[in-house]
Order: structure tokens, then C-alpha cells, then sequence
């Protein structure tokens, strides 16, 4: 452990995840996510822009098997997903690399997965504050790859009947669902995250198919708080046994 | 009245609209739109495919000296429409049009408005069963028109900043925002209707407007029953003052 960092409980299976305070930590986005991807025994995954690596670390909660590699473009941020994966002895299941995910035909030439998650930044560049905090920034504005990088990179790890699930805001729906279909993952899933009930919607989960045919579900919604309670479907997410999921 | 017809009764404002059994009645998708659609004093509006003319004559409840036309294909359909319009005393306010809106451009040439709506045909031709009744097979299936084609008008109708307002089905969301992204109808508001709290929804209302900047707001859901009743707002909807709206 480094000075700034603390060490989190995940609550599922004993979990824990190292985070620095200074940098960008994560947040429910990446849990509702991480619960809401399909995901089958001995998938094969990448979660790009992995961050603290709290998506991987959570996935191998939800089936067995698996291999999902991490990719994250800070070094130290990298650094710190891979020794959360160690503290958690599951080196054999996840790998964190450092790299970019523009650079994804040449970091992870010819691989392909059965799964693509990515929690990116939601913030085009020169909207809201940018955070004097670098780390900070290029978790939260699009700094270091946009909307259309992400997917341009889920494309090519995923072969016919992959899925790419995806968490962001509800206000740029339009872009994310054309530039989904355009890249073929066409949009097969989608569900709405209220803080509370009869509220708008601050966040969106999506699961798309490569070369799947047209054609949208539209789940209920997720409501988050009841008063200043979790509701009862939130707390099932963060305290689900193994075969739990949203 | 002809054989077949009966009269029903709009509730607001005492408007009454003539149906035939046999042809495609108006449904709760048509009323709701008619709410949520922004509307202001003064504002044209043209209705594409507009059956029974339900539409317009609840517009025209919403704000004063508006000028409605409602297009409508079908020649006994149009007629129909025509006589509610003229049973309500708002022949100076709504018009009904017999035409085919893939031909607006010759129909309406030049004719600039501030609203278009659309209740179009939800299926598009193979899917589901087709109605052997033909008027109820156009208002269901897209045989005389596809989802572009109402676009298609409505773009040619709507000035910069012009709004339209469309009732759909969810499942079609991915094709619907991206063909109004595609004509720059730019979608701006959207609400989901659902049946019962807690289920997926069956409706989808979308607001675009032409020539808007990308920013997407998604209202909270919009709940049709509780228990065996209508909800509080749904029934406010129904029996609203001349103020209200969705």
C-alpha cells in the first residue's frame, strides 16, 4: 500500500480493492454494470478503460471460468488494479494491462472475447469542470478516447454474438445507440437507473450484439434509494449470492 | 352516422369522436401523445395519419388558435375524421386532409409548421398477423408507409426549431432515434410509458427538434395502472383542465 491509498471492502465474496483517494475511485456506475453485463461460465473478457479494475474483480463473482483482462492507460492506475487482482488471488483469472484502447488492434491483436465491458468517461471534453486531478480527468472527460474509440475497440475484440455492455448517461442515448448500430453491436438491452422513484433517469445500462438483428428490450426501471434506504433490488446487487445479477 | 358507427365521448372538454367498429379505433398511444407533444398559442400543426382525427381535436383542448391538419389516406377514414371535426364546432380550427403523406411535398407544398405528430403504423409488413380488415391493417402495419416516410414528412414540414412528436414502440427505439438523428430531428425528449410500475414498457413518446443541439432528456416512466385502476396521473391526463398536459 502507498501513501493515499485505502483499502475497500467489495462486500461480495470477501472482496477487496485498493484505491487512492486522490485519484478517481469508483462508483456504484461500475457495480450496476458489472451486474447487468450477461455473462456465461468460461467467457472470455475485456473490460476497457478498467480503472481500479472493480468491473473485473466483480465479474469473477458472477461465473466461473472466466478470464477477463483489464485495460487501463495510466501506469499507476494500472499498477494498483493489478495489485487488487493479486491481494484477491485472482491472478489466474484476471490480468490487468497497461495500455490504449486505440491501440487495441495492437495490444490485443487476434483476440477475441465473448465479452466487452467499459465504464467510460461521460463527459465530452470542454463540458463541465475538468478536474485539476489528472487521473481525475481522464476517468471522467472523454481526454483520452471518446464514445466512438470504446466501441470502435469492442468491435474488434468481439466476434459474431459477442456482447458489449455498456454504463452511461441518459442524455447522450441517441449518439451511444447509432454509433452501436453503426459498428454493428447492435443495441439489444437496455435499462434505466433512477435515483428514485418517479425521477429521471441518471444513468443507463446497455448490452449489445454483434450482428444481432434489430430489435430493442427496454427493462424496468432501476430505482436506487427509497427514502434514504437502498431499495430492496439495489441491496440484492451489492449484498447477491454468486448466481445473483440484475 | 352511417351503419356501424358509434359516438364516443372524448371527455375533455365534451369533445365526441365517431368510430367505427370495424375500422381502427383510437387507443390510449394517441391520447397520450396528444399530451405530451409541447404545444404552444398559435402553433400549426400538422397530423400525419391521422384516422380518426383524435389527435387534432384533443390539441386543439391544449392551447388556443391553433391550425390543425390532419392527413389521412384513407378516403371513408378522412371523411369520418372530417365529421367529428365538424360535430365539434372546430371547423375553423382543424382540417382534415385525404392524401398519401409520402406526397407532402406535393399536398402541402411550402407549408411550414410548428408541431408535426404521429401515431404511425407500429409493425412493420411480415411482422405479426395482419388484420384481414384493411383499414385496420393500415393503421397497424406499415403498408402505405414505413417509419422513414412519416420522417421524411415531418422533416420537410418543421422549420429550424420545429418540433415532432411521435408515439411508438420501445422495441423500435435504436431504428426511431437514429432515422430523426439521421433527417436532424434531433430527439430531445423521451418517456416511457409502461403498463404497471415495475414492468417493461409498451409505449415510447419521443419529442425531437429540428436542427437542435445532441442532449437527450428521458422523463421519469409513466405508469398506466395500479391495481385494476387507472394511476393518479393517467386519470389527470383524461379529465385535465385546458392547462394541463403530460
Amino acid at each position: 500500500m502507498l501513501p493515499n491509498e485505502r483499502l475497500d471492502d467489495l462486500v461480495v465474496d470477501g472482496l477487496r480493492i485498493i484505491q487512492d483517494d486522490s485519484a478517481f475511485c469508483f462508483s456504484m456506475d461500475a457495480v450496476l454494470l458489472a451486474h447487468f453485463a450477461t455473462i456465461h461460465r468460461a467467457d472470455r473478457v475485456v473490460d476497457l478503460g478498467t480503472g481500479t479494475g472493480v468491473i473485473p474483480l466483480l465479474l469473477t463473482t458472477r461465473a466461473e471460468d472466466l478470464q477477463v483482462i483489464g485495460l487501463e492507460l495510466q501506469p499507476e492506475v494500472a499498477e494498483r488494479a493489478q495489485r487488487s487482482v493479486d491481494l484477491n488471488g485472482l491472478t489466474q483469472q484476471v490480468r490487468i494491462l497497461c495500455g490504449d484502447l486505440r491501440q487495441v488492434e495492437r495490444i490485443l491483436r487476434g483476440h477475441r472475447v465473448e465479452l466487452v465491458t467499459s465504464n467510460p468517461p461521460y463527459l465530452p471534453v470542454g463540458s463541465g469542470e475538468a478536474s485539476p486531478r489528472t487521473q481525475v480527468a481522464m476517468a471522467r472527460h472523454e481526454v483520452c478516447c471518446c464514445l466512438a474509440d470504446v466501441m470502435r475497440a469492442a468491435a474488434y475484440l468481439l466476434g459474431s454474438s459477442g456482447r458489449f455492455a455498456l454504463v452511461h448517461r441518459p442524455g447522450r442515448l441517441v449518439e451511444i445507440l447509432a454509433a452501436m448500430s453503426a459498428l454493428r453491436l447492435e443495441p439489444k438491452r437496455l435499462r434505466l437507473v433512477h435515483p428514485r422513484a418517479g425521477k429521471e433517469p441518471n444513468l443507463v445500462l446497455i448490452e449489445g450484439i454483434k450482428d444481432a438483428r434489430p430489435g430493442l428490450q427496454i427493462l424496468p426501471p432501476l430505482v436506487v434509494y427509497e427514502g434514504d434506504k437502498y431499495t430492496p433490488e439495489l441491496l440484492e446487487i451489492y449484498y447477491r449470492d454468486q448466481q445473483g445479477g440484475i
